[in-house]
């Protein structure tokens, strides 16, 4: 029994000590140790893209909360051997249900212990002690590639959740790994939260539903009508995941569908490598797939009554890179070597200013006031620094800050 | 039983499907539902802080984990009528055990349910759904008072561990409410988390020592002899509550020691407002002590063989809000209301370009370079805004974009 509370339907077990107060406050002979639980409330998950993504430099954080997802499914598909594909769909079409963002690749899916551990809040992939079975267990890391395009990025255990849940308030899991005959399927919403609690169930136990490819009986919910299609579309697929986002933040909608082009091109710029390969999107030399740009990133919206919006990221011809590598007159590249295995890499890219102008790229998005005269430009103003960015590198798994300022590839 | 799992000591139990399979990857004629558990890692709390103060614009950060502290103090004491005290005590001095941070102050104190939920990561104040009696349960809003010096911060639950874990290993909470006669001290760390999952024991639960004030006796640890004399100081207080962190992290403990000047007049700049009154530390008026500005905040660090170094925060002349106020040749109140009952209160203070420089103050610890010809400088380089920044803002508890950028008082 505890000390200090009062005993409502609690019954003495034995091995406990029962202490008989006079009053609740009173002096106490020794010392007693009163147990307790602290559980991290579902806050945890529910509200852990609050914090991340809050500042980004005034700029919307949400294309970052979808470079997460496709972080994830970046190092899902990177044992591929053939094309790797990775959709976003946003359905918007409000008689097929309420809005929903999913995320969907034909990587190496998972079992359902892994996607038991997928929903452990801060499971890092390097957590191996204990009983845990990481969907990374025996991490390797791989050998360096060119610009560190080797998808071995999400470390944290945090990631995922982080943008599901800074996307909508709920996130269903959708999974089939290659040599698994069925589907694995999680749910994982605040509104289910809240009822566990009302009810004082268990508040991080679940079910994970295994089930036939293709089966959709369990959406009796018309707010998810769509889903039917979607599961549809898993006969074809050998392995896949897919990341169900519904109870969309409203304040995202407006953005998401208005704001299409400007963020589609954010996410062509901050993947710019991984789907052009290695040179980036040169527009001299000819293009042929290899092992570095077999990514296909595409991005879908459905509205009613509209014909959908479908756009292959490689197929963006304005992002910041792609203005970057064909505006500069010259670039070098370097390579350091630092403490033991570390290899820093980039590229400085020589931007002159020419006759009356700038040859640095502004961003469309945001153009800059231009100053007619050149006033108020330093002597180094004129040479300016393109550099890669995020684009490829293994700090896109980092907070903003280091999206924005990192000027090479660690490897 | 769960499919998919071998069956190592679990027993079927009523109620429960057991399903017979040929092999663990056979068709399944129907859907099936698998229970799962998904715990939060203890990562949640050990490594709470490695984001959020990643990354504070090339400064440490390790000011701003102790003004997360601080801000925990400034929301106990605020009902105290006398002096409001908090310290922070640096113990370097390893015959007295291995360094530990402490934060202690006067204010209310927390029964042991309170100290529990603060425990509980992500258990907001505003959380009162369920059976949580948060520590401000019955949560009321406080009435305006100037400048914003309500101490109403610490709003998400995670503040305080965030900090204590970003600034070691190891939180002892100590507390003693004024209705209760005994103390009640709970230790979370992460050497006993990672105890707790080796022997398989629940993660999230543990024990709330209640003693009398004074008893040390279970301190038995040589590393933490320090906390006898510590304990010892109970004897003269109502209440109070004492944060002790121990395993501090290596890398803080030079910066804590050699950069004792930097980090503390970093403090008198954060809290300037608080220790000042809301007419901030202006030297042309005579100062007494009212109700915004009975808060002491001292600062000790304890070395071997060396007379200890003992600051109030009051006492520092040299922070830059002392130096904005004194040096600004005018400056102009504003207040806005916005929203409803929102109010927004800011200075804008006139520090002009006098003869051959600027009256703007630089800051002593990084100052910039100084331009002689005063090249470089726009039209409007002359005319700064001196702003109260954080010290008094309820901005204060939100990540550090909002520290750094504010520029008044949202009441």
């Amino acid at each position: 029994m505890n000390i200090g509370m009062t005993a409502e339907n609690e019954t003495v077990k034995d091995g406990v000590t029962l202490y008989l107060l006079q009053s609740v406050d009173q002096l106490l002979l020794t010392a007693t140790k009163e147990r307790i639980e602290f559980l991290p409330h579902y806050d945890t998950l529910v509200k852990s893209g609050m914090y991340e993504y809050y500042a980004s430099e005034g700029q919307n954080p949400l294309p970052f909360a979808l470079a997460e997802l496709i972080d994830n499914s970046l190092s899902a598909t990177s044992r591929n051997t053939g094309i790797r594909k990775i959709q976003i769909k946003l359905h918007f079409d409000e008689t097929q249900g309420k809005p929903a963002v999913a995320v969907i690749d034909n990587g190496r899916g998972m079992t359902s212990k892994q996607l038991n551990n997928w929903a452990v809040y801060r499971l890092s992939k390097f957590t191996r002690q204990g009983d845990f079975e990481s969907d990374h267990s025996g991490y390797v890391r791989p050998v360096p590639v060119p610009r560190s395009l080797n998808s071995d990025i999400s470390y944290f255990g945090v990631g995922g959740k982080q943008a599901v849940f800074f996307v909508g308030q709920s996130a269903r899991m959708i999974s089939k790994p290659a040599d698994s005959q069925d589907v694995h399927e999680l749910l994982l919403s605040k509104e289910d939260f809240e009822k566990k609690e009302k009810n004082k169930e268990s508040i991080y136990s679940g079910f994970i539903r295994n089930r036939k490819p293709c089966d959709s009986v369990h959406i009796t919910n018309d707010d998810e009508r769509f889903l039917h299609c979607l599961i549809s579309e898993e006969k074809e697929k050998v392995s896949f995941t897919a990341v169900v986002i519904t109870g969309v933040q409203s304040e995202h909608i407006p953005y998401l569908k208005n704001y299409f082009h400007l963020w589609t091109r954010q996410l062509a710029h901050i993947y710019h490598y991984y789907i052009h390969g290695p040179k980036g999107n040169e527009k001299r030399t000819s293009k042929e797939v290899g092992p570095f740009n077999n990514i296909d990133i595409e991005i879908s919206m459905f509205e009613k009554g509209k014909a959908p919006k479908i756009v292959n990221l490689r197929e963006i011809q304005d992002d910041m890179q792609t203005l970057y590598i064909n505006t500069a007159t010259d670039s070098f590249e370097f390579k350091a070597h630092v403490e033991g295995d570390g290899v820093v890499e980039g590229i400085i890219r020589y931007h002159p200013f020419l006759y009356d102008r700038e040859t640095y790229p502004d961003d469309p998005c945001f153009p800059s006031i231009h100053h007619k005269d050149g006033s108020g430009h330093g002597a180094g103003a004129s040479r300016r620094l393109g550099c890669p960015g995020n684009g490829g590198s293994q700090a896109s798994h980092l907070p903003w800050p280091a999206r924005s300022s990192a000027q090479g590839y660690k490897v």
